[in-house]
């Protein structure tokens, strides 16, 4: 454990963890922030990395043979030396103090001396085996760090020191990573920009430009692989990653680091200009798929990465340098951690000068695939708060093989906190007691699985019946996007989900003076000609309060509530019928309570579920969670709002608005056109048209209980004072 | 509900909640500290009042025709012009302008024409009926806060006015709540602290010592009663409140006004300073009862409520204005409110002006009862770092109605989390869904039962057979409390909490070089000559990781682990067998891992449980939690070490010492001398000595697996480096 600390020193260190991680205290923060008066936040990572540097540099380096499957001290040991050779570069980049400088050079000969005799690893991965390491991702990873450091403190080499640490290592571990594994290199896939990243920031740090154009064009100089490919394709032309934002962040520092050395050395390539700028796109992509600086917990994610991650620190830090765009000072707070870079150095200058103005959210659809054609990822934020109202409806394709079955889906986020949520992936990462850390067997069985997402689920399978390959052939048709001031909507739909179904969803956070705040509206529609049962859930995040309908938990005794597809990882609690054709669900978390009302088909049914059933491991969290149960002849629809109210203040003693506003809701239907209409508690009427075809000039009428209501475009939100008809 | 939100932003006023509340992002800080460089958090509130009160000023205050019970519409409106009546007046007396008097003067002339013709309230409850409001404590809130605003615009009036609000408003409801309500006036309660306090305001600020002296002094002005006789009686010699920190909270308020009131027009009374400054130490004894800004919630206690409490705003402003304890201002910038007095106004200057130190949290032994000889509230603190490992020992007397069954139960506390918790009150404080908003029927049959708390249950009965006039008659016996550099220790005993069984538990958290950081170590031991059964539950806080015996839940059923004395609302999710006497069971809570090693008899069972059983109407926290069981004829004892450590860091990627470093955990006794040794998996041997007589001088000796160990004094911890024999 004390061993292994010391490697934590270094990555900590490269992460310029100086300041605060996690949640804070006011008062931490106070005191960050009056620190700051005096230094930067890149101040303090540059102290913060002298002060450990100074013990780490009494003794050389140790550069054990490699042995190790990641995680054992061989493995861990050369990571963390590469990392901290990078930072000793930068230091002396920063600084100019010789003793950094020279004792890279002594570890970098050192490196040179044994590096040649490492033959393949021995406990080397069958694909893409490494020497230092049992895979060459880790190679290339530390190649990116030590070519950076070699390019910092090269003038200060002898010329003797330079030809053996350049003929010895740089270039034999260049070479290992592009000729020698071309499957790697070649490949058009997130591993392959770490392997052209790192050769071509060798090539640069070395001199030589043949290695440079293999990694921007492929072995073969032809532009079919390498490093412009991979931003040809690896990113949507909004910056959209396909695997989603988990693996984003990943995939994105090789991209900026590189990329930033290709426009110093070569800035008439305008790399940053390629593709319409794709690498700020992507950037600004998933700082956006953020919420309380926690990334969109899409498809398999751990759930408690976000912002602060290393590999953004560069890309924000990078993005300041190319667009000056102060809202990125923001980001940087919330970072609050700091690189030893020249930019990370400016940015945390200008935050500290006071500069920072709020980050742009909003409401965006970022569009999927190469072209952009493969579906979205539709952010609504009902204003750019980032702690406001915000809804992510996955409309996106696949994901390929971390991807998760939810077509369609919702995440609702307020107040900071998720509402409805995502389980996100079932790993306990890195911890070895739960399945050696890796995703558990409950990650496929359950978390990948429809019915674990706030999805519709038909005849209790998951969408395309689990079948990765299926899905990944397979993207919603997207519908209509608008952000307007008191409307926010999107809408998809997917024919190939399920056999013989067609699903819509309609998704808008409206803003109407009915509530006190903005309110979604939520359409889920299945068209079919044949008898289905639908289970709609939402896993709702807080503590259940009223229900519009009886509903007993059964007091003795459990059950699971299937036993395939995810459902028998749910316990059922209850069931209940709700009254009238409306179930309304009201839940409590923190300071606010959360109801979602809907109106639902004759006979629907209303389950109570927590996570948890067939875990004799504990692997799972025991989440809870309602669905919506409906079995018809014809296809489905169930619209309803999921509505933030009122005011739980534990510290004041005070309660109010515990209950919805909503009295009733309806729906109507005139061909593709629909009109939802809400009635409040106080007697006001609510009315959202919406139109099968988004032309602005097309005019469209429903009956809505006798009377024509009519609007032109592909929208129109209505209101109705208190005792006054529908319609207007 | 706009009606209601009206209330609160009087509410909210008060309180000075102009900044942030709850949880913070490290931004919004950000910008609160920034702003402070303009503006003093009291700057800001007292802006924001001007700013509210200038909206709310346009018209008369509403004042209906008493009606409502608590929470209604004349109940919150009433409730509501009280709080800005005093708003009103400390703006006056801050500001000087005019306009707040006259706003004041009339709205206390207008509750003068009609106070007089309000005879009982007609939703009277029947003890301690009020006026105004269904009971007189809520009458005496009103009146504290309108004697303090006459006392504040008195001088702005006519002759005539003061004449008639004096005779019609003040005199009026201080006769009422004083002789008309001796039972309330004269009570030794916090129901009769509020009223003396509200009358001998009255007193001050009309300038009638009569009423001051019948407050200070009980009716009679014997000293037999009132203010004084309260002082004496309701906090200990240490400060603690006998029902603990949350009903402390609500008790303090008319405390530390009243008592300021008297320091400025009777300074000779020294009031201050009476019972060796008790006002003050119950001041300090509540703060020193938060963790992580909440307060310890030990019996009936909502557990959202902590140091942000309003009561509290004004208690660390008078204990500032009465010490100067620049440690106070570091509770004030975790408070972030500030309320409208001179004393407030100075505490936000000083803190603005950078004074602040770290409030000094300690270990501390308070006392319990009016003379300190019923039981204590022990608490350990590892450091005086707030977010360090803390424990609390609940070694009290029962607390009275609101008294939890849980003797010499722990809370653990670690990084800013509950570790090992207390369920604190089965209630949603005002959700009208939940019970009307009052204790949930659950709180008396499961939160208060001892199964619920970390305590020893004794065949699965609670403490006293759950009756709490048996309780409030029995204390456990105190033992030794020491705080030391490395060990800080504290024991205690009862004998009254089950026939024929007496329970001792020795914690301590200690300090020792085999572990990473201080670790907890807890024995627990019941003497008993006849056949009982024992359950000790850890309810921990997080999910579990991993276990050194074999665990499998029921992956298709669950029960409920008994049917009486709270164990009916236990799911029992799975039973296991530890190998070897060992048990150990470690959880995951944010960044930490946290383990229980316990030494436990043969034929120990552990089980694993979940709350929520017998629970239709969704009203209990799923909480989880595992119970060490035994069945013995002769007693028991169980020693275990809490051990925080690791290191699940999802930002970096990495995870550390995920296993527990306990390898074996023995325990030896020697009469009343207790030898403790754990066995670290690194091959160090710690050991902890107790003496059963704490006399400094004496020798004690105990035989270790044949070896004698031997120690002078209370305790003594012992260090073996690796490879060698225990006992030094």
């Amino acid at each position: 454990m004390r061993l292994a600390l010391s490697f934590i020193s270094a990555l900590a260190l490269t992460a310029g963890l100086t300041a605060c991680q996690g949640s804070e205290s006011p008062k931490t923060m106070t005191n960050a922030v009056k620190k700051s008066g005096q230094m930067t936040g890149f101040d303090r990572t540059l102290k913060a990395a002298q002060v450990n540097l100074a013990t780490k540099m009494d003794s050389p380096l140790a550069m054990p043979i490699p042995k190790d499957p990641g995680g054992g001290y061989t493995h861990e040991t050369h990571k963390a030396n590469g990392f901290l050779l990078y930072d000793v570069g930068q230091l002396y980049a920063l600084t100019g103090d010789k003793k950094y400088a020279e004792f890279a050079g002594q570890a970098m000969m050192d490196y040179a001396e044994v590096y040649p005799g490492w033959k393949l690893h021995p406990a080397k991965k069958e694909q893409s085996p490494g020497r230092m390491f049992w895979q060459n991702l880790n190679e290339s990873m530390f190649l990116l760090n030590v070519a950076q450091c070699y390019n910092a403190i090269k003038d200060t080499l002898s010329q003797e020191q330079q030809d053996k640490i350049e003929k010895d290592l740089l270039r034999n571990m260049a070479d290992f990573l592009s000729v020698e594994a071309p499957e790697t290199f070649n490949k058009v896939h997130n591993h392959g920009t770490w392997a052209t990243a790192a050769v071509g920031l060798t090539g640069y740090a070395i001199g030589d430009d043949e290695y440079v154009q293999k990694a921007l064009l492929g072995l073969d100089k032809s532009g079919e692989a390498g490093f412009l490919k991979q931003m040809d394709v690896l990113f949507s032309p909004d910056g959209y990653y396909n695997e989603g934002p988990y693996y984003h962040r990943f995939a994105l520092k090789p991209f900026v680091i590189f990329a930033q050395a290709v426009q110093k050395n070569n800035p008439e390539y305008k790399i940053f200009e390629k593709r319409d700028g794709i690498l700020k796109k992507a950037i600004y992509s998933l700082i956006q798929q953020n919420y309380g600086g926690l990334f969109f917990p899409i498809n398999d994610a751990i759930k408690e990465k976000g912002i602060r991650t290393n590999e953004l620190l560069n890309g924000v830090a990078i993005a300041y340098e190319l667009t000056g765009d102060t809202g990125l000072l923001s980001i940087a707070a919330e970072q609050d951690t700091f690189v030893l870079t020249p930019e990370s150095r400016k940015l945390a200058r200008d935050l500290a000068a006071g500069k920072a103005t709020p980050f742009d959210y909003k409401s965006m659809r970022l569009g999927d695939g190469q072209d952009g054609t493969e579906g979205a990822l539709d952010i609504l934020r009902a204003s750019n708060d980032p702690k406001g109202l915000a809804v992510v409806a996955k409309n996106t394709s696949q994901g390929l093989g971390h991807g998760h079955f939810d077509k369609m889906g919702l995440l609702v986020y307020d107040a900071g906190h998720e509402i409805l949520r995502d389980y996100g992936a079932a790993r306990f990462l890195n911890v070895e007691a739960k399945y050696g850390g890796h995703y558990l067997p409950e990650n496929n069985a359950y978390a990948k699985q429809t019915v674990s997402h706030n999805a519709l689920v038909v005849d209790e399978t998951s969408h395309f019946d689990g079948d990765v390959r299926v899905g990944n052939q397979h993207a919603p048709k997207l519908g209509t996007f608008i952000d307007d001031d008191n409307v926010t909507l999107t809408s998809a739909e997917i024919e190939t989900a399920y056999d013989g179904v067609r699903i819509d969803r309609s998704v808008a956070i409206i803003k109407d003076s009915a509530f006190d705040g903005p309110v979604i509206i939520d359409l889920v529609e299945a068209h079919s000609e044949s008898p289905h049962s639908y289970d709609l859930p939402f896993h709702y995040n807080g503590h259940l309060i009223e229900t519009n309908f009886e509903v007993k938990a059964d007091p003795t005794s459990r059950t699971p509530l299937g036993n395939k597809n995810g459902y028998q990882y749910l316990w059922k609690l209850a069931e209940a019928l709700p009254i009238d054709g409306l179930s309304q669900v009201t839940w409590l978390l923190d300071r606010k309570f959360y109801s979602v009302s809907s109106a639902v088909p004759d006979g629907t049914k209303v389950v109570f579920t927590q996570v948890g059933a067939n875990d004799p491991n504990f692997n799972l969290k025991n989440e809870p969670g309602f669905m919506l149960r409906a079995k018809t002849n014809d296809g489905i629809s169930i619209v309803s709002v999921i509505e933030p109210h009122g005011d739980y203040n534990p510290t004041l003693e005070y309660t109010l608005g515990s209950h919805s506003q909503v009295k009733s809701l309806s729906h109507f239907e005139a061909g593709a056109n629909e009109y939802i209409q809400i009635q409040t508690k106080d007697g006001e009427r609510v009315g959202l048209g919406l139109a099968g075809d988004a032309d602005p000039t097309l005019t469209h009428t429903v009956d809505v209980n006798g009377e024509a209501v009519t609007w032109t475009g592909a929208y129109k939100l209505f209101h109705s004072n208190k005792h006054k008809s529908a319609g207007n």
